[in-house]
């Protein structure tokens, strides 16, 4: 994993298409400090507004990467693509029968050197993710510690996502992940809405995943950049 | 894959716990220059033929790897295991829930450094696995080679096994796979029965299986070990 695109990567913005960011607020995330931008949604993403907001998130130097969660959005142009396979369904569609198709579609013009699986493990019974890829979401922790080891030791995925959408995890958990895994990369993400609970997941996973309070309180949203990058990994 | 314990494995012998095979047949299976022993089968599998099984093999030096597909026959003593994730089937169950499961079960036993996943592809629709796992087996070649570079690319998974047990294969379509991969290690196995099956098979893959002509001709299935080994991959 060191010498992989993401690999430094401790602070991340993640942004929706489907939403709306004013100009001025979108200065302020691209110039925070952030060390990348993420592009992805569970709902409403087209072709047309995630070229939308690529093009303006590439007025900036800051590193932009593409969540691809649909075959129609699938827009070229991105620094950087991660695919989404979510391990904790039943529906084999989520996990690879729709990535499978994206590949078959798209052959020879993906570009492999800057494109990484990520293990998604969604934890929120109430994400959107979670209702449209049929996610068991009520799992023990020795559940999720097992899919992390699989993810980690028998796919050997870059990087596993442990997804909490709009509410803040349990961080014994996602420590625990972290601590289990021999090569992945652990991220973070959901509840994440100030300074001192940015502090708290960067101290338990590789990568903090900081999305929703963005369009709620930006000014809370800025402050857990540096509180992440004043945090070491523990 | 280059300092991975099966990556210079061309040629494989496959047990079947649930098989009869006599001293001598096994004094020649393990003496007769194959790189490793497999010990695996799809139905009738227990702790207790594995065990057996197994302690029969130790007598000799040849590598002795356990495909692991059920719970109870996970048999410690072997050199190394191999752990099956159906990547064609729709349920999620053979692709990653059994496999969780056994995560959770042995947890801080299972010894990783010699433990890898199998990213395995069931293309002959009458095969015992394919029924059991509910595979997808009728599959384009555009579709079979989707799944390689998903398993390829994005999980990284250490090795591909292309399963037409009872078959011969599309060599071209193994021989695509091989030639699509990064970094994974392409197994082939079905219907290698003379030492003509077994050069052709060679051409294609970077390791041939050979199984069920070991328990109706013998001498057939020795003349494959040489036949292999003389054999370039291309």
């Amino acid at each position: 994993m060191d010498g992989a695109w993401y690999a430094g990567w401790r602070h991340v913005f993640k942004l929706d298409p489907d939403r709306e960011i004013t100009d001025e607020a979108l200065d302020a995330i691209c110039m925070s400090g952030t060390d990348a931008i993420m592009v992805g949604g569970s709902s409403g993403i087209t072709f047309d507004n995630t070229v939308e907001l690529m093009s303006r998130i590439r007025r900036y130097a800051v590193d932009c990467v593409l969540e691809v969660t649909s075959l129609e959005a699938a827009v070229p142009g991105f620094d950087y693509y991660f695919v989404p396979l979510v391990l904790n369904t039943d529906d084999a569609q989520w996990l690879i029968g729709r990535q499978a198709e994206a590949m078959k579609e798209f052959g020879s013009l993906i570009p492999w050197d800057v494109t990484a699986g990520e293990g998604y493990i969604i934890l929120n019974k109430d994400a959107t993710a979670a209702h449209v890829s049929g996610a068991r979401t009520e799992l023990e922790q020795a559940e999720v510690i097992a899919l992390v080891q699989l993810a980690d030791r028998l796919m050997r995925m870059p990087t596993i996502y442990l997804e909490y959408s709009g509410t803040f995890g349990d961080m014994s958990l996602v420590r625990m992940a972290s601590e289990t895994v021999s090569q992945a990369r652990v991220i973070y993400g959901g509840g994440i809405d100030n300074a001192e609970r940015a502090a708290e997941a960067a101290r338990a996973a590789h990568t903090v995943v900081v999305g929703n309070i963005l369009y709620s309180d930006l000014q809370a949203a800025l402050s857990t950049v540096q509180a992440v990058h004043n945090t070491p990994f523990e």
